[in-house]
């Protein structure tokens, strides 16, 4: 196995916890509005939306745009589900779009990055865009080197690009890069690439019925599934 | 005058010492080989191509190269003149290249970007890739919330679109942002792109006869010369 000189995560969900936190701003603002609607309902269908909106960047069918703006797209797509558009102004609505800028890290997150920090090389690889991590991580205190992902590509995960202009972008050869997610589907992609690959496990992302990524669906470089055993088998 | 969200900044020469660390880094690797030649001069002298490499990109005579591909050509150049090339292997040229990675900051620098950062979001906006500005954050402690620069637009400062796109990549409007440089030329491009600059004065930049850069030059939004004032000036 190569040296691992930089490691690269994926954020939502593997470092954050982002149906909680999108939860938490919307039952705030709700709440201001006597809205009864369920916030936890309310995340999942915003995140919904999530996959579609890239798929149309990944097909092909549209030029790339910024995490933010399909954020703020799919807001107002899932406001006029629920019936709620006109109970918001715009500033409202721009207000509530930067919730994904307020997420909780799990709480091994922090530290985990921390010790990691040390020895290597540390940035996300996110569809996030670098405007809204850099502020994601200023909220959760991520101690990031370098912030690399869809901006540097201006394309989406799983596509090929994201990952080698990631690896790239940090001087780096795939396979000296290590992808972290909770998520197979995206350590494959990393995986297809040259990089290595480890997954860890965050069984309550999707809340307590979570039925997909429970456990590591592939030969990964590092199946340790616990974060703190990940740092510690990589000797930090 | 508008609020400002972020700083950016000029690094090499603005916020560590290029000519005393290249100097350092040579001087080290040359007392191996009984090489004569003064560190100080061939630090000037490896300087000396870096505005010729980029202009060649700027004026689109050759597509866009990262600045560690400008420098290892350079280095070439400079030993080339010093009749030094065939002194050294291929492992070590590569390796005195990394001597921009590993540049000290002037005095002053980490505590002011420490303050800054409390309020404000602080990234490079250097010629230096992402690769080169997170080593060289790893190695001077430059706390950034993320890397913009030339990376970001394919371009060298300075072309205005290293500018507009570092600000657009960091999600905010140009005239929220502050470029700070101990450069009057940097800031003039800045402030054609309607960003507010900030010029700090680096008196040995260029040695101890430095002729150049001694006073801010243009109207620009601060004028307070000694880092630690701006810092102070804008409430941190």
């Amino acid at each position: 196995m190569a040296d691992v000189e930089a490691i690269i995560f994926d954020v939502f969900g593997t470092l954050v916890d982002w149906r909680t936190g999108i939860a938490r701003e919307a039952a705030a603002l709700f709440a201001t509005k006597d809205i009864a609607l369920d916030p936890l309902a309310f995340a999942d269908a915003w995140r919904a939306e999530y996959q579609p909106a890239m798929q149309r960047i990944r097909s092909g069918n549209r030029a790339y745009v910024s995490l933010d703006i399909l954020h703020r797209e799919n807001l107002e797509i899932v406001l006029d589900h629920f019936a709620l558009s006109d109970r918001f102004t715009e500033a409202e609505k721009a207000g509530l779009n930067r919730a994904w800028e307020k997420l909780p890290p799990w709480p091994d997150t922090v530290e985990c990055l921390q010790r990691l920090k040390r020895k290597f090389i540390i940035a996300p690889c996110s569809n996030g865009s670098i405007a809204l991590m850099a502020r994601l991580a200023r909220y959760a205190a991520l101690p990031w080197d370098a912030i690399v992902g869809a901006d540097t590509a201006r394309e989406y995960k799983p596509t090929r690009a994201v990952y080698l202009k990631s690896v790239e972008a940090l001087g780096c050869a795939p396979g000296n890069v290590l992808m972290v997610a909770a998520h197979n589907s995206d350590l494959e992609a990393a995986r297809s690439c040259g990089l290595q690959t480890a997954f860890i496990v965050r069984p309550t992302e999707h809340g307590p019925g979570q039925k997909t990524d429970l456990a590591a669906e592939g030969t990964w470089t590092f199946r340790q599934n616990q974060f703190a055993d990940l740092v510690e088998i990589l000797g930090c």
